[in-house]
């Protein structure tokens, strides 16, 4: 692996911005988009259990139904694809074993090695203090996703808005997710800015360093 | 801005896992580390309002008081700099106020002629519906920020093991962090991988991309 510099790491940071205006007509290409969908794939999780699914939005009439429910931001409808984090509603023994098959067929040993991993998860996602609050747990998976996702893009020069704003009750319907053990969590629309995004430019605001880390 | 290629982000993201054994002699080289505590002062937030702080810990002696608080988990001891991401435990005005200050310094404007937006804040995450459940809302923000700081470690060839096996009503107590107004969320040591490491040559377990990411 050959490790970036840091200033590219800089660069990439300084460069995006919570962006308020896509340009509709252009639309991310299908090798940066696919690298993008397998890093969503590929983020970390608490045990590896992956409680989340991602929908990425491209069709048109879709996106002029979310769009009420996103606050009216346009962002939903103008953006290339808009992504949608969904957060498992529960976490149950099914999802514990699904991750132990997937771990055993992808490692070539028996499911049954891999016991002692799964009581740990079991006793604290499923049936432990996590597993009380297993939605708002899986919640936050999903900011972990947003969190790699949004520098993924800055990275491959593609613009993003996280978004808050919607309501997470009118998608999950939009959406039909009722009965599938997901639901919305946050949504990012992605693309490419408009020329004419006036936050594009505006200097970024940030608390000093020395107010928000604190060495010890 | 370069972007980089779409592979450099696959090879840092296949070379990335959960560190379980670091190389105690190893530190993590100034200008690397101040790229990173710069990428976490970066991290988008909600609003921009960036309800955090980071604590930085590498004293020796506290790093052995918290080992016990962490499941006795050898990273937090054995790792180059230990990550404690500190969430605020609640929202008020002077939240925002401070937000707003901010901005009218880094831009050069009246913060009164940032009032729609402060109201719109205070209407939501102080007043509003995140206000009720504002230390797990600053939670979530806090987890954007470790999102973003894992792939930016694995990107500068920096090893990490997230980390929510630890008991945060012992880490503030530790850390003394009552009254301060922010709780201990997650953590994140992170260095680089000791030699003997079984973990980092295990096949990375991902459930397959069509089960994650629908397309609509």
């Amino acid at each position: 692996m050959t490790p970036i510099a840091p200033q590219q790491l800089d660069e990439a940071l300084n460069w995006r911005y919570a962006t308020k205006a896509f340009d509709p007509s252009r639309t991310i290409p299908a090798d940066v988009w696919a690298a993008l969908e397998r890093s969503l794939v590929l983020t970390p999780s608490s045990f590896g259990l992956q409680p989340w699914k991602f929908l990425v939005i491209t069709d048109k009439a879709l996106r002029e139904q979310l769009r009420p429910a996103s606050w009216n931001q346009s962002q939903v409808t103008d953006c290339s694809h808009h992504v949608v984090f969904l957060g498992r509603t529960e976490m149950r023994e099914a999802d514990v074993q699904r991750l132990i098959d997937a771990s055993a067929a992808t490692r070539g040993i028996p499911a049954a090695s891999l016991d002692g991993y799964k009581n740990m998860m079991l006793k604290d996602v499923v049936h432990g203090p996590r597993g009380k609050i297993a939605a708002e747990w899986s919640a936050r998976q999903c900011y972990i996703a947003l969190g790699q996702f949004m520098l993924a893009c800055a990275q491959l020069g593609v613009d993003a808005c996280p978004m808050e704003g919607f309501e997470p009750a009118r998608y999950d319907e939009i959406l039909g997710l009722a009965g599938t053990g997901y639901r919305s969590v946050v949504a990012c629309p992605v693309g490419y800015r408009a020329a004419g995004d006036k936050y594009a430019t505006l200097k970024k605001v940030r608390f000093p360093l020395a107010e928000v880390v604190e060495r010890r």
